[in-house]
């Protein structure tokens, strides 16, 4: 099984960065014609999924998770570490850390208007590994 | 690695479909007895989950995404195409287009009340393409 | 392709259970180096996902499903089995039912602080039983 890591800096704060390129770097790299992309991005404050990466989406997403998951000086998780990223805890739970991507005839099985984004949910910068096995 | 495809036709507006039969049939004919089957929906508005497939389980499957991710003219989306959408994309961001099933001893691993579902959050009536990679 | 299961009792109620434990045995016991674990609970009221596994974080997530997807009496699920977790069911099909893990060097691709939960949010205690397949 062949082993990739895709590493990308973040600003925090719900940053959403679209990693989709480089999966596809993958993909080319390796000639997969036919697969699964499995990735795993490591850590409890951020989360894999797929959107339509233009920046009246991207405030979207970031305006839903305020709304569904505020930030709270009182999220009982900041006191445990006198932290203040409860909420990023909970974001990445909710949204999960994991995503596959099928590949058929060298193309990622996704739509012509979606990608495939890392959300950093903790409250700084951080430098992200994202683990993604290849299964052909 | 076998593909195949189930196309189904929505009606949109979180039309919820049960694929559980779909799935089935591609285990049947290719006579899986122990393996994996991954799913992607392919587009930016469309989702997989699993649910208690009754009209009450669907009506309340509604009802919450219309209470945390309602319908408003003024997400930001909507202004970058002039269009209607933008809370059929969160929705399907945060459900995510991806699932997977593990197959034991020929049956699904699905409990008796328990079935896959694609939903399709559109503001329109869509033919939706899943693809299916099977492994054993 | 190896097939393992984790078997829990759980209280119902949102609890959720720590499984990396079980997860890492199976690793230990089949010996995997590289590969990848695939998780399904089975049933339409427990999931899965990681969550940094300490006390003030777990109320955090209980209150955050309570604010999102509340328990309501009149659910139309209930109706339909003079039930009360139409909530569970819902909380369930946005959370998911899957997970899964890589594995490198024999050690699982999770953070530090990040472990495996199996959450079970129906309305009493369960026995739950997670289906594991791992490939190498």
């Amino acid at each position: 099984m062949k082993t990739h890591y895709i590493n990308v800096k973040t600003k925090g704060n719900t940053d959403i960065i679209n990693i989709t390129s480089y999966i596809e770097e993958i993909v080319n790299k390796e000639n997969i014609k036919d697969g699964l992309l499995f990735l795993q991005v490591i850590g409890s404050t951020a989360a894999l999924t797929t959107m339509e990466y233009e920046p009246g989406q991207k405030k979207d997403l970031k305006t839903l998770f305020d709304e569904i998951i505020p930030y709270r000086s009182d999220w009982e998780h900041n006191f445990t570490w006198s932290d203040d990223n409860g909420h990023s805890h909970l974001r990445s739970s909710l949204l999960k850390t994991n995503y596959f991507v099928p590949v058929t005839d060298g193309e990622l099985d996704l739509g012509t208007w979606q990608q495939v984004v890392l959300i950093d949910f903790d409250t700084r910068p951080r430098q992200r590994k994202v683990v993604v096995k290849v299964i052909t």
